[in-house]
């Protein structure tokens, strides 16, 4: 990959796009098991935001540097300021970054290994495929600490169902990575020692598809789920339609027609 | 099963019901894999018109002639007519397709062996129940062609988790009907060979209970699905009562109460 | 446990709070398999009123005496009333009961042995954790008697997938304890014999956390449940910034940092 962005310091590691469009940031305080200070949360915004405009990047990457994939926020930073109105800041800075994941034209992946845990675990909810290794695990354990994982519990019972989430919520226990792959929190789980070959797969299935269908195909499916059925196959056929009138649409099925690989 | 409204030839196979109430509608271009050409759509759109209204159809199977169950769209026809209005008059109509489906007084059972991909997998997605071959494939493969499968994405992942219905969006990969199974697109799976007796297994114990109960559950239970908690056990609540003032329900629970058989 | 209200008569059990803080309701009619009588349905409003406002209760323990969980209404209380505005009311009343469940600011953990039926099987749906044993079953079977479960389905259908619930409801099948804990119905499945060890591991494992945190973690869950996912995350980010500031949770954190356990 190239690492014309990489600092060994910084809390997020940036590596753009490979030659196949698939660009990777790395959390990187392993010492802290990747705990999402302010200063990562603000890492994290800004690569987002700008990997979001660059239509050269397909799929981005979203790793753990170290042992765990993430620990969720900075309790010493938070403990640190103990002021209500610092707390609904730091909240809602951390919502955004897991809303831009959402998003994204790009699908982000999760690389999870070690464990996601809180806002850890949340960002693995919140990232759209999730490919896990075999020993990860996973918990929304802030009630251990009397403060319940109120919205990492919104990505949760986003992705599995209500009483697997509220168990997970009142009880803070681990799950591993087979029950997260059960529940709908993780895609797919393999060896530690194959888990970038299985991400890189993924990732490159993805880039050999048009990216202005797969960009509005994530917007359009995010933006369904909130809606009535009716409405929801209104807006998805509208999407559609703009989507079949592209070149690559056009060409792709021309292809198949022809029984030939699209030219793209 | 009686074959009165059979024409070999036609896109659409209507079998009117036999003697326990259940029709079959079978998908007739096998030569096409079943892709639902403009002249199918309003094939099925006429015949599921037709059947809604005849009360003494208790259930209907969908079914596919030849090797797959349904390919999705015409796409020889997609690209034969390449303007956006034409695409969207073409999306409404495969919608409201797909809603006379949920809004039909009785139950629909996808009927499914080979493929059902693309629209063909949003067909299954949007029947009631689905009972598979073993050796049925389900896939939303529009991306493979550009073409991001929105619409059947709005069915899809309204039966199963979001990452789940994601991966297969952004991959168009192909999963097995025990995959199908395990995520709540297909009700039950059985050897190829058993397909029609499982189906005609189900439908008779949908056909034993009486059509009022079933419709209005039927038609609750989609309506409830989209409001709040509160609201719908309001208006679940009003459908019940109305139900157990049908003399189906008294002769019913009246049988129950002396242990004997309803007259029905 | 201490048994001060307990009456051996009485549709209702009622076991006050045990040293660590749990409730114990038990469904107290085994001769008619704990059908919800309408002195029943009043007594269990009654006692969870009166739970919800001790707050040294910290779990609530919903059973069943004898060989069923509960079979739902009482048909012969139902049917001795053929009157629309009857039913209406009775549905409304056992509605009250089962979103007070919910709103209840100690989670309630159905402890399920044997059938858990129709508004037994709601029971298990609307509380905010299930434990069963190895032998109870689970069904919504009001169709078999021409009453379609539509109120319990309401709470069916925010357990599991819709083809999943439609299918119970549809055939009114039963399904067991391994099926039910797959389609997220219930959270764990032990032998019948160690039923009240692990509904009693799991409520300490609550007990143990600050009542705060788990009271308002509760109540936003099932509120953020309902909204789309903006506005949950704006809603839970508050529930978070005040959980935060309460005492038990800045101590938790210290604790934590300090690798010490938490002085609550």
């Amino acid at each position: 990959m190239a690492e014309n962005d990489r600092r060994v310091d910084a809390p997020l590691l940036i590596e753009s796009r490979d030659a196949a469009g698939v660009a990777r940031l790395t959390l990187n305080r392993p010492e802290a098991f990747n705990a999402l200070s302010e200063g990562l949360l603000d890492a994290l915004a800004e690569a987002l935001g700008r990997l979001a405009a660059d239509d050269t990047v397909r799929v981005i990457v979203l790793a753990g540097a170290g042992r765990a994939f993430c620990a969720g926020h900075d309790l010493r930073e938070m403990r640190a300021t103990p002021s209500h109105d610092y707390y609904r800041r730091l909240f809602d800075r951390c919502t955004r970054v897991m809303m831009a994941i959402q998003k994204m034209p790009q699908p982000v992946i999760a690389r999870v290994q070690g464990i996601a845990t809180a806002a850890g675990c949340q960002l693995v909810a919140m990232c759209d495929l999730a490919v896990a290794a075999d020993d990860a695990r996973f918990a929304v354990s802030g009630v251990n600490l009397g403060l319940f994982c109120s919205t990492p519990g919104v990505a949760l019972s986003r992705n599995m169902s209500r009483k697997q989430a509220m168990e997970m919520l009142l009880t803070g226990d681990m799950i591993d990575a087979a029950t997260a792959r059960e529940r709908g929190l993780v895609n797919r789980v393999v060896p530690a020692l194959q888990l970038d070959d299985e991400v890189a797969r993924l990732a490159a299935g993805i880039c050999a598809k048009p990216a202005e269908a797969v960009a509005a195909g994530k917007g359009l499916f995010y933006r369904q789920l909130e809606m009535g059925i009716e409405a929801a196959y209104q807006l998805a056929g509208q999407t559609m339609a703009c989507n079949m009138m592209e070149e690559s649409a056009l060409e792709g099925v021309q292809a198949f027609l022809e029984k030939r690989p699209p030219s793209w």
